[in-house]
């Protein structure tokens, strides 16, 4: 009698599904969840873009280069209705991922990753935005030849520059959440995720009270790239409200839906942090 | 400047997204869905249950033998807390996706790879019982020996008999909603599935429209196992209410949820006839 193998979900499974279980929390105030939709960014485009860039998050796991393995999950995201989903969530998790390929997921080996970033990564990475149009600020001055919005048009000038992935992260991050956890060692994304693991009760309930604990705790950048600095500080505050007890998440849930505020860079770290529980002790 | 090639959903891929669809729809009275869900079985464990069959879709679309893949993608599904998730759904869904193996979907097609299924694949089957708890009646007398709860100890009678997969599907046809599609040749699959690209809206909204439309037309068999005949008559009854506006959907919901009514024979229809829009007309 053949006996079945145990099965047990691979690396790039986790990194899905933390995708797929960052959009189920609810509520996460100002973001697409199970419960809230925006008229032109759905639930079901999420999901889409969760299943879409699984061939890219298996690139990573498989130790392919980290901006090749970028590319292709931003390419497989992007082939649903709602645009641009997933697009910093898969940048903050692709390098967690590649961690994995030389071994159980930790700091040092996620740091590892960067470090070891090429200039063929920086030409990949830039390359996505030729394919998806991702909120950003105006360059740093001196940085105009770099703007990604140039996309595959910014190629000569990295390579004049011998700029790597990770240090382009490093020029942008005072103001992206995600380059600041790239360049940092992702400090808030593994704490995050040692939180997910001491809760209990549904994940999707974690996930969403971890949103709130995060937005609470810093102000979201893509809140300041695509309103300015006062609407995330306000962000941040009313998130401190709902933690004391003062704010209804619910109703601030549909008020930011209805001003179109929404906290994305909060949303990655939490997909990040999901990632990360998962490989860890994280069940569902 | 190398060019990135266009990206498109594969059958496996179109395949998980149509079990994500189907469980995100809301409200289908007495099912899981995005905003009801049972103490112990959760809208993550559908989730994960749709992550992990993955690659035992890729096996049945790659052209794998039926019983095998199927065999894969519910050791990959039941990796989660829930227990049995999408057992049937799967088993609706892995013969269509074996059928775009040999070219575009057609009813033809999918009639042709149950009729070519083997022994091998019945036998591979029944080992899925060793796996999962599956909701189902005594056998019919004289079927004792293959009563799928012996699991593969039931495997010397299905060789003994020399059924194949298609022909023990046929033995259960009067009476499991699933096992009649395999046999009929999936009708109202494929007839479900033109409706919902016919359709327009969100495609969980479609889906969950879907649902109560099919939960009015028949009697739903795993309610009649799981409950009796009347109680499955009572589910059609009231849904037929819902679609003459004389109940409120969302209510019945309720109901169904507080009572243990979980209509899962439909919904897994739902399932199979969003893998088969996805393969077509329908975008997401």
């Amino acid at each position: 009698m053949e006996s079945t193998d145990p099965v047990t979900r691979t690396p790039a499974q986790n990194a899905q599904l933390a995708l797929l279980l960052e959009v189920s929390g609810t509520p996460k105030p100002g973001n697409v969840d199970r419960e809230r939709e925006y008229d032109d960014l759905l639930f079901e485009h999420f999901v889409a873009g969760a299943v879409g860039a699984f061939d890219g998050l298996q690139l990573a796991a498989d130790g392919e280069a980290v901006g090749r393995s970028f590319e292709r999950a931003i390419a497989g995201m992007s082939q649903q209705g709602g645009g641009n989903t997933q697009f910093g969530a898969l940048l903050l998790i692709v390098p967690l991922l590649a961690a994995t390929a030389s071994g159980p997921l930790t700091r040092d080996r996620a740091a590892g990753v960067v470090q070891e970033t090429t200039v063929e990564d920086a030409v990949d990475f830039y390359r996505e935005f030729d394919h998806v149009n991702v909120a950003v600020d105006e360059p740093p001055e001196g940085m105009e030849p770099l703007d990604v919005r140039r996309g595959s048009n910014a190629e000569q000038a990295i390579r004049d520059r011998e700029l790597t992935l990770g240090a382009l992260m490093e020029e942008s991050a005072d103001r992206d959440g995600i380059a600041a956890e790239w360049t940092r060692g992702f400090p808030r994304t593994f704490e995050a995720a040692t939180g997910l693991q001491r809760s209990d009760g549904p994940v999707t309930n974690r996930a969403s009270a971890l949103f709130l604990a995060l937005l609470a705790s810093e102000v979201d950048t893509f809140v300041v790239t695509q309103h300015d600095s006062e609407t995330a500080l306000e962000v941040k505050e009313r998130a401190e409200a709902v933690l004391r007890g003062d704010e209804d998440p619910y109703e601030l849930a549909t008020e930011f839906v209805d001003r179109g505020i929404n906290p994305g860079t909060t949303a990655d770290i939490v997909a990040g942090a999901l990632f990360i529980a998962l490989e860890g002790e994280l069940r569902v």
